[in-house]
């Protein structure tokens, strides 16, 4: 018996293969194919899961479930409603993979919630009910993950926490807004909220005399102490705190799991944002724990991996 | 076959017998006496409940299930975590009442979240799944309805919409800080907002001529077109759909119900709440619907007997 997990991405689609208990059998990546539409990358997959059965003498009967993670919003019925990096419109996910693999049970979320899943079940959150998690990479995605279920949302948008609106930035957010956490808090943010603090300060930086860094350049110069390093952290930090402190709120997570890139910086960050938080949150949420993601790019298919199991159960 | 419904406030308790398809047979209210612990106020809900079966000749058996809203945080398993307004420490609320009841089955919860609920099977969003509201009395209370249930929150406090952080406030909110939604959307805070724009602008209100004024005032005369009374609107309007628009990038309900004694103003009010959040919020979460709450008073014992019917389904 075996599930496979599956992560979606622009460039490449990570896949896993996992047997009893989710132990990781073996994961690999194939290349991301945009070019024949939904149709053909699905069958990419389904070629990468047959030749997965056939090298381990498998039969398509002994897959007990497929579980897959696409970068944009799905429905509870496992539509997608689109995908923006891979010129998708509206998709039958489960449906048309389930179709196209000898009717086998598919269950399909939304990337960073599935993430958030595999991280809840099997990594950073592992042992909690109740999780919110927030993915500090290029952009800020987000994932909620109550009662060990994820919450969709009623247009796959719950957990969009990039987009909650913090302050007004002088740049403006690819969804069209001026104040998204994202502008802040995000890789690009980072980079770009530096140039902002030594334009609008006097700061000390060695910033100044660099023609570009990147993100984790500014927060390990920002954990040495240089000036305009450390107010770019202090402002990123706030507006994360901020916005944890709206969904704590909303949702009162046992645990608020931080991931992605620029989480790698470490604890000292996650310090940073947990002191803001407290400052900002309701008395009741206030012991919130938080804690840093675990499973790093794995977390996609461990998620979807996790997201086949409980449709089987 | 009858179901209770109760829900305890600070100085009554609303208590309603439902029948078959939760049908309302019956609504009466008692005092909240405090003075005996929870045991005393406990035993009173018991009596007024013997008393329905004696008069309906009905037996204990005959009651399917009794659920209850009480006016602090109630976690997963049935424990409220203390009620200021009733003096309340923790009390195993559920187990409780059941062994003071003939060990019938109990469910309780916060009365704001069970209100939301009563209005998300019955009321202003009868028909929907994932629901928010906000009440607007006397403070702002909220609650989270997601595929049908209540989230509770790990401390039983989502849905504490109250206390979102907006933006910082003369006054101080009673939970310490000074940036809740409450203190500028509240009942009480609209009147004290009110105050504080005709000392900080130069507008035109009836208002200045009155000794004092309740919300419902303020909000009549800003429909009418009174300058400070509209700013006084446009402010609580503006930091609703703010707070509504974190809550949304969160959870992304189909439906945001705004109910409570300020609601009463009407239509206009919820507009321009909508016309608020639409700024703020994420594109895929602009289409979200506003409606108003429709139960009114009856919505905490509505929403105790759909947690009730829920546990017996």
């Amino acid at each position: 018996m075996v599930y496979f997990g599956i992560d979606v991405g622009g460039t490449t689609i990570k896949m896993g293969a996992f047997g009893e208990g989710s132990k990781l059998l073996e994961k690999w990546e194939i290349k991301t194919r945009t070019e024949d539409g939904p149709e053909g990358l699905l069958g990419d997959i389904c070629m990468a899961m047959e030749d997965y059965l056939e090298v381990n003498a498998l039969k398509p009967v002994d897959v007990a479930g497929i579980g897959i993670g696409v970068p944009g919003p799905v429905n509870a019925v496992g539509v997608v409603l689109g995908c923006v990096n891979l010129g998708w419109g509206e998709v039958e996910l489960e449906k048309c993979l389930s179709e196209m693999f000898f009717h086998r049970p598919v269950k399909a979320g939304n990337d960073a919630n599935v993430a958030a899943l595999g991280e809840a079940v099997y990594g950073g959150a592992k042992g909690y009910q109740d999780v919110l998690m927030v993915t500090l990479g290029t952009g800020v995605g987000g994932g909620v993950v109550l009662g060990g279920k994820i919450v969709a949302g009623s247009n796959g948008a719950a957990g969009e926490i990039g987009h909650m609106p913090v302050w007004e930035n002088k740049a403006r957010c690819n969804c069209g807004k001026n104040d998204c956490l994202e502008l802040v808090a995000s890789a690009t943010g980072i980079v770009r909220e530096a140039g902002h603090v030594m334009e609008e300060t006097k700061l000390d930086s060695k910033l100044r005399r660099m023609a570009n860094f990147s993100a984790k350049t500014v927060l390990d110069l920002a954990q040495n102490g240089d000036e305009a390093a450390v107010e770019t952290a202090r402002r990123a930090a706030k507006a994360l705190g901020l916005a944890l402190a709206c969904s704590a709120v909303t949702v009162n997570p046992e645990v608020i799991l931080i991931g992605g890139g620029v989480s790698r910086t470490g604890h000292w960050f996650v310090d940073m944002i947990a002191g803001e938080y407290r400052k900002k949150t309701y008395m009741a949420c206030r012991n919130t724990k938080f804690a840093l993601a675990k499973l790093g790019n794995d977390a996609g298919i461990y998620g979807a991996a996790a997201l086949a199991e409980a449709a089987a159960e």
